[in-house]
């Protein structure tokens, strides 16, 4: 049953993902179906959150460690009358089937972490706070990831300068996040310290998430915003067009150097070749230390058919297949400036936030 | 009535444009609907060509040049039993239909001059030779196009290393052209000399002529070829996976700047940053001296429509517009080669091609 549900934690009109405040719930924004469509879905234990994470209805890392902890609550609360063993078992089935949503996922594990940590505890606490505990938890990780947010727009936001053009890549957005968004909360943060603000945003294919979710996003939020193509940044650029470029990342090596949606990488030469600075929003949960570099980034090479097929047609022959990265590895030495909730560097300087 | 043609001028198994064996109809392949189908149209007059190349069943300049020609030669068919008068008559308001067609296309313009040139002594002729006379004519404009391809793919091919994998936008092949192709004709002719060659077609946004088109003709003539999106091209130069890029032109101007498909210039940046070769293949009819730089190059913005509408549906927002300009500008220095059919320079010497 789709509802409409506005987010009491974010203070945005829309949430990828809430707790319904009976805690009964888990309310996602089918994302596969905007812009045509704003839907949102009741989940109404784990496993219907698991699936709706491994189908892509919430993507984006930060999101979908929120989406997690909300179906972990939920699942407290469907077994709110159990028995002590009886819920500390259905707690512990409901993180392992969460935890495989999506493997490749850091904050999916590390939200199930969360929300399983001191189970024994809350197991033989009286069975009417033990769900309300595992509600608070899961707003409390719901809170921090809009607290961090809203910590790295300020901080980034100090890069944009009044008037400028932003060029932004996929989208790191509030869709991708508990809400405000990393890069995208850049760029409302230097709105809201009254800056004047122009967004070109890539088209990101194959999924199209710049053009499906980035310009819907920003639109809902009155910020001006044009849609360009994945070919269109050089012309651009070329035209004095775009004054600073902001992307989020999807892992951060020891080094800095950046992974991030394909396409990244040719946007940061761009920005370098025509002098513009490129900055980079994560939380600091996107740092790994454990990383040395990028050569070090396993690049997933996915599926031919997610560029082949449109709306499910071909645009290319049968017998043609298709290249598919699904991440490019921008070197750190490109990166003006990577800003997170901590703190913000030069990418080469990454180490220091690492602490 | 789609007929399957083959082309016995360019040799290939399929063609832009035909002239029929009685010089009755002009047989275009309609591009459109391309890869899906490969229906092949019988037009039975000039107007009904005009209409097909307004409506882009053929695009690619020397495409639309060859199409025009033979929509002419069709024409004298129709009135081949007229009176001198009413021929030249005929064969004028036809003339201006056909130019008018799509008015930016320089061999449009020239093709339908070529036709019409001497045409009073043509309609003075004996009627059972004037409709032959403006056939051989046409076959004559074709037969010269795909000479000039093969011309200049032989020169570009002692650019291409045995082995490499090269990088290609839009379609500059034998379906933009009498046949054989410009940049494809490079491959091609590479391919014919015996050298082991991969291609990697950018799809090229929005209108997806390498996917649709490139991988087409290339899969079809079994060349190598593998699609990417438009965003990949650096991650691929970045693993060392891109030898040289070929690409085709619109434009050319006297200091050797390079108006082509919007995305080129950003695939020129990543070439250089790279250090491999940028080699554009085009017709000497492109090279414009009159035009003294790319800035003197007007680039055409098209409608948001094309980028927002994919396959009848939007990916953006009703209140989001995209930015579409239809060309972009490559400067001289970014071109290792300018490769003609009367011979090639680097880039910056462009106008010596120009005597």
């Amino acid at each position: 049953m789709p509802v409409p549900h506005p987010s009491p934690i974010s203070g945005a009109s829309f949430s990828a993902a809430e707790l319904s405040e009976d805690g009964d719930a888990a309310i996602l924004l089918d994302q596969r179906r905007l812009p045509e469509e704003e839907p949102y879905v009741r989940l109404l234990d784990a496993r219907a959150v698991a699936v709706a994470i491994t189908d892509m209805v919430v993507r984006g890392a930060p999101a979908i460690g929120v989406a997690a902890a909300y179906g972990m609550a939920v699942e407290a609360h469907v077994h709110r009358n159990d028995d002590e063993g009886a819920f500390l078992a259905a707690m512990r089935e409901a993180g392992a089937i969460m935890a495989a949503a999506r493997p490749t996922a850091v904050n999916l594990a590390w939200a199930v972490g969360e929300m399983l940590a001191d189970l024994g505890a809350i197991s033989a606490r009286p069975k009417a706070e033990r769900a309300a505990t595992l509600a608070e938890r899961a707003r409390a990780i719901h809170r921090a990831d809009v607290a961090a947010c809203r910590a790295m727009g300020a901080r980034g936001a100090a890069h944009i300068p009044d008037g400028a053009t932003v060029l932004t890549h996929c989208n790191a957005g509030a869709l991708a996040t508990g809400g405000y968004g990393t890069a995208l909360g850049v760029i409302r943060a230097a709105k809201e310290a009254g800056k004047r603000i122009r967004v070109l945003a890539d088209e990101t294919r194959p999924y199209l998430q710049g053009a499906r979710l980035t310009c819907w996003e920003l639109s809902r939020d009155g910020i001006d915003v044009e849609l360009i193509t994945d070919g269109m940044p050089g012309h651009f650029f070329a035209r004095g067009a775009i004054d600073v470029v902001v992307v989020g990342a999807d892992r951060i090596a020891k080094n800095g150097d950046v992974a991030n949606k394909i396409g990244t990488y040719g946007v940061a030469c761009l920005a370098r070749l025509h002098d513009r600075p490129f900055l980079v929003a994560a939380p600091s949960s996107t740092l790994d230390p454990a990383c040395p570099n990028g050569a070090a980034i396993h690049i997933e090479e996915r599926a031919s058919d997610e560029v082949v097929r449109i709306f499910g047609r071909s645009i290319a022959p049968a017998n043609v297949r298709a290249r598919h990265p699904g991440f490019d590895v921008t070197p750190a030495r490109l990166v003006t400036r990577l800003v997170t909730e901590r703190g913000d560097v030069p990418g080469e300087r990454a180490s220091e936030l690492m602490a």
